[in-house]
């Protein structure tokens, strides 16, 4: 099996960003930076003529005066200078050219267009492969390659192909606070030459990623796409999430990475018979992404909810039916194990089970959700994570004792979803202290491997298409 | 017009608080300390005979022992005392008894439906009504009234009827964050005396309740209800949320305020035909709440979008429209306007208008937004609020910097909504100051009266229940 192009790009010894800035540049893009400071460990080339040095390294005023090789280009010039950024890459063996570059095509303006062509029959002729334009580019933390300077130095197994630079600022940051992490992510903005198919066959043979996310807002082969997708599908799961789904995101597309989009209908009927799996927004695919990370497959539908009380209980139930999941009544055989034990509200819980009605204070959402996690009735469990109370009997709180009571270690016995809901952002809790406890539950849950969602809709929804996708496949 | 029963019963000038604890009660419940907390001006009777004092005050071994009247009991005692709290209350003159007392009908033990039918004959007799069982009673920050140490004491125009005292508790916390304050809410449990329809037909003629919200799992009696919620809607607009409206769901609701749900479609055709608004979950309700609490009627469908970025921006449009509205181009006058003001990107941007994409540092989202407003060809905008960068030109970022670009003095002239999102809880970001600035932007909107939703889609579809409500009123 010959070794795919992206391979050897995708590690270079040595990178030079063409038209970087020194100190804090407009809006934020500082290329330099974030790979010294993502800990890349080849050698960084600034080129920039207005400078003699870029945040401590000697700036060159052009490509041809980088001493020795250049394996990879990063362009933060203008579009007019692309085409000699090109005649210049070629002496040094620039493998890649990364277009951060935009105002191409996506202007929808002729003379636009006609240069975005011209930088491609120009990289063509040169032997020089183009990510972009109009993208962040790579973000490899392995290799200490990245695009901005808060993504995480962690590596993970998900791999991203993002057609938009802020999906997929979004996608890394989103995902981290859910605990998944990316072995490489790539934004691909305007697809000239590199496009969906080539990211997805990457991904397909890539042994660092075990899970492929995709945010595409147009395809340029539709058949070259559904071939790629079937095969990356056929060896790890693939999410993809299509943005321009109506006609006002089709136009706003044609404006961002003038891609054309085709009817949702088609494009989901495609994405599910090339056996991957459909998002419809953002955070669908963030919770998507938590499930295929952390999940085994699931067999069934038959779902135990613990956890919430009074009326979010009743409405688990509720969120859990709507989207397809099976709650099932409290089997026979835990009722007869409560009533054996002489807890007195044996013929009261239920599935859900109320976290409000317990019988004595050390008869917890815990101890049902272990009688689940043993019971053969339920494929899987999902529990609510309160906030410890305010007054939690004068004892000081923290996360281990909070977390007993929930008795995670029975998720070895069954698959099992967690729900913390959200905060608002800029919203202060009254108490730093539960802040401090929810965020080492959050990290105790996801360190388990149990995925986190905001609320039971979407954690019952993400745990749905993960049944029905293990369902397909068999 | 004769004034309603509640509205005597809502102003009490004594309240007791039968089975009070001192100190730090189990599972947090302490309405001694709600009371004189919350600032309730009136007198305040522990009753329990183990205590001399319960939280500084005298407390009584019984209702009788008290000196003088007692307008209002709260029962913290089992439901076994119930009868005799009853017979105790008489002679004081006591119009109402709120009973937090649960293990009743809900239990699904006949002995206990029994015992609770035989409390509602015993009040009925002795001209008392009753609040509950099962529930956490009045929230009433005027009167310094609450369930709950950390409810807002701010009032506002909203009113709350909640079967279930863990929805009340999470729809006043999810309120304030959102900028709704409350006139009262009322958690009404088992409805054994007053019910849905009393609290409706309260509120509905409540002069200091501008907005109805209710959480309802089953109706004692369907007639007299789409009645109340007819006569209700006709006053002010009626926001209803369904508990238990599955197989399992409905389970659920009978274990815990013993109610019988219907089947939802015939349910949601009644809401909608009574003239109020169905919720599909307490995250809608709160949206649809905002939407009401702080948006004038808005005529019609045609959205003006931006602030996003790139991709964000794409599926702004696609979520827009698969809420219903209708994103239109960018008017052919804005267009024009930008040319003939020399801006370079006027043939680029459209609608929704992309972020990234900005002519120069001086044209931002909330010029474009600006433009929108004074387009008779939009009935209502949204706007993306973005975190401040971190690293912002080397400025010191403040809410007022941050906000000035999104020129949100235009509200006035069109109905926005802003749109910021959530963050896990236990996440911390990575810079305080930003967390203070987003902390001020987000109160500077709600004093604005601009609502704010976590996401476009939740944001959009408020929206649109919102323009349907006003469209069917017509």
């Amino acid at each position: 099996m010959s070794t795919h192009p992206l391979e050897e790009i995708l590690h270079p010894q040595s990178i030079a960003v063409v038209g970087a800035s020194a100190g804090i540049v407009a809006r934020g893009f500082d290329w330099v930076s974030y790979l010294s400071e993502s800990g890349f460990k080849g050698k960084i080339y600034p080129v920039n003529p207005k400078y003699a040095e870029i945040r401590g390294l000697k700036a060159y005023p052009s490509l041809r005066e980088v001493p020795g090789p250049v394996d990879y280009v990063i362009s933060v010039a203008p579009a007019s200078a692309v085409l000699n950024i090109l005649e210049d890459s070629a002496p040094k063996g620039v493998k890649c050219v990364h277009l951060f570059t935009a105002r191409l095509s996506e202007t929808g303006r002729p003379e636009a267009a006609e240069l975005e062509r011209a930088i491609l029959r120009q990289a063509k002729k040169l032997g020089i492969r183009l990510i972009g334009p109009n993208c962040m580019g790579v973000y490899y933390p392995k290799e200490g390659i990245s695009f901005n300077e808060n993504f995480p130095r962690q590596s993970g197994s998900a791999g991203l192909a993002a057609q938009s630079g802020s999906v997929s600022n979004e996608a890394i940051r989103l995902a981290a606070q859910r605990g998944v992490y990316f072995s490489k992510a790539i934004s691909y903005g305007n697809a000239l030459d590199f496009n969906e198919c080539d990211f997805l066959e990457y991904f397909a043979q890539d042994a660092e990623t075990k899970l492929i996310l995709m945010y595409v807002e147009g395809v340029r082969d539709g058949k070259r796409f559904f071939s790629s997708l079937s095969q990356a599908a056929a060896t790890k799961p693939v999410i993809v999430l299509k943005g321009g789904r109506g006609e006002s995101g089709t136009r706003a597309t044609a404006s961002h990475t003038a891609s054309l989009a085709g009817s949702m209908k088609i494009w989901n009927t495609m994405v599910t018979q090339a056996g991957a799996v459909s998002a419809e927004s953002l955070n669908e695919l963030i919770d998507l992404a938590a499930a295929f990370y952390f999940l085994p497959p699931i067999k069934g539908l038959r779902v135990g909810v613990a956890g919430g009380a009074g009326g979010t209980t009743v409405m688990s139930a509720d969120h859990c039916e709507e989207a397809g999941l099976d709650v099932i009544p409290l089997p026979a055989e835990i009722r007869e194990e409560l009533k054996a034990k002489g807890n007195p509200i044996w013929d009261w819980i239920g599935n859900p089970a109320d976290g409000s009605i317990r019988a004595t204070d050390d008869f917890t959402a815990g101890d049902i959700l272990q009688m689940m996690a043993n019971n053969q009735n339920f494929d899987l469990l999902i529990t609510h994570i309160n906030e410890p109370h305010h007054r939690s009997q004068g004892q000081e709180i923290s996360a281990e004792t909070h977390l007993k009571q929930y008795k995670l270690e029975m998720r070895t016995q069954k698959p099992l979803l967690a729900v913390i809901p959200d905060k608002p952002a800029g919203i202060n809790d009254d108490d730093e202290r539960i802040r401090e406890v929810m965020s080492a539950t959050r990290t105790k849950l996801l360190e388990t491997s149990i995925p986190v969602y905001p609320t039971i809709e979407r954690a019952a929804s993400a745990a749905r298409k993960l049944v029905e996708y293990y369902r397909r496949k068999k």
